[in-house]
């Protein structure tokens, strides 16, 4: 069973989000770590499955519709839902880490859902306080500044999931 | 078709918190609303169920579990889901308005699930800035500090819907 | 908590159907059970909720879709799942019996998730043997002719299940 | 974008069944398609698993339990959905053909879901005529009897969807 990493973040970001995003996915690639998100072709979904596709890595896109249409050229497999938002509660219970990045309130659901399912968290330039402060302060919640700082996060997340 | 208004918060709330939940509850029959939460005998959802129950109203529970173990006993339609958490996405569909008291990740979840989805959303006692800024902005999402000042806000929201 | 009935079939059904299912649904709700059913204004829903409407009856209506377009005008709690036809599986969860009429294989996926759930099901009027023959001879699964029969086996069903 | 082909079939089988998911998993994987099934360690869903995984193919399971246990060792992308049966929806969403052997109701439910939402779906040593019928007739069901023929079904599926 392959370590899966759920990237998450906005379908509108700007040009510097989208960019961390891009490298994000590659490292998730390099580290030999599944890239999942939620496929369609925008935002931080695009920019990260294409640098994980670029790096050669494994791309799994969870679909709100009930077909392929909009889903960005690289991901490998794309799985449509047809549920909405409600397949938010599905990224995070596959991901053996989360990182999110800029993101509305569907992020926020999704950072959420990924805490309240006991999933380690990490924050890329998104840092939230209130209301997620508790899971701050017990570890299962981090901030990183950098991809690589988060890529960092999630390692050690792994190790303590004893998956590296 | 009656009016349905969510109410949203933690399963493990203070006194103080679920004594709001409750007069919450007794206000939505009042006023002749149906009572829709997450069904569970616990925190916010049992209190609310109790309040409106004790006012003679409606009451529906949408469970994450796949059968009626652990209702409110105030619950008159219980859906159990099978879903967990995922069913969090139909709490806010099915809701006109969404009231959340203060809660943890479940909560938060539905706040911004609920906003996405362009539902309004009155915050009773869990005032939530960042990351919902832009929600304030608009007037999608309003905090009220009392019951009845949530029930006055739930009241506009609706008159704004051209439900009332 | 009160008992539901979940009554399932096609959308699109020739007179006869639509007939029985006014029936049925005047009968669940005669009987004081709340009607439960997909919520459109089509075919066996359409039917079944104003045949309980007509009657003083409570109807809820579990839809596909993510809001209230194209409920059934008879639904008193509409319930919006997004989900599309995955808000099956929710339909047979949430009644205590599920009587099916005649329909596509949207009806016979609600049969066969109730029979795997451990639903009691009732087929009026729409006798399927294959592949179900082995729910027949435990008794999980009975054939009616009537709605007047169907309620007779629901009722039973329902004396087993230790609810009336 | 990866072609997917979903197997299903039952929990509980006996050897021959066993064995003819087995060879088709393999089959699936020396053709160069994904295959997605449940997921869980029994039945069809493991013998397929292994098939696939023993040929170096890629093997995807939509789980319905909330985390990964019970999932079949053979499983490179497993995906719980914490939805239960109502995974099965996903399960055929993101198939572009289904290949369903023998089962109990989960499977019928399957098939029953996948006609609904127009996928293709070959029928591996588990007729079924009625309730079926209209689906044979218009060529969307077909039967058949060997793993190579269920493959042959499903290649020219595929060729008519313009993916082969």
């Amino acid at each position: 069973m392959r370590t899966i990493i759920g990237v998450m973040g906005g379908a509108f970001v700007d040009e510097a989000v989208a960019s961390s995003a891009y490298e994000l996915g590659r490292l998730v690639a390099e580290n030999g770590w599944v890239l999942l998100n939620g496929g369609r072709d925008a935002g931080v979904m695009r920019a990260s499955a294409r640098g994980a596709g670029d790096a050669g890595g494994l791309v799994v896109g969870i679909l709100p519709s009930d077909d392929t249409k909009g889903v960005a050229p690289w991901v490998d497999v794309a799985i449509p839902t047809g549920m909405g938002d409600a397949r938010n509660a599905i990224n995070v219970l596959a991901s053996h880490v989360v990182v999110a990045l800029a993101g509305g309130p569907g992020t926020v659901s999704e950072i959420a859902l990924a805490l309240k399912s006991g999933r380690n968290v990490v924050l890329l330039g998104f840092p939230l306080g209130v209301p997620f402060d508790s899971f701050y302060e017990s570890g299962q919640l981090v901030d990183a500044e950098t991809p690589h700082e988060a890529i960092d996060c999630v390692a050690r997340f792994l190790e303590h999931q004893g998956r590296a």
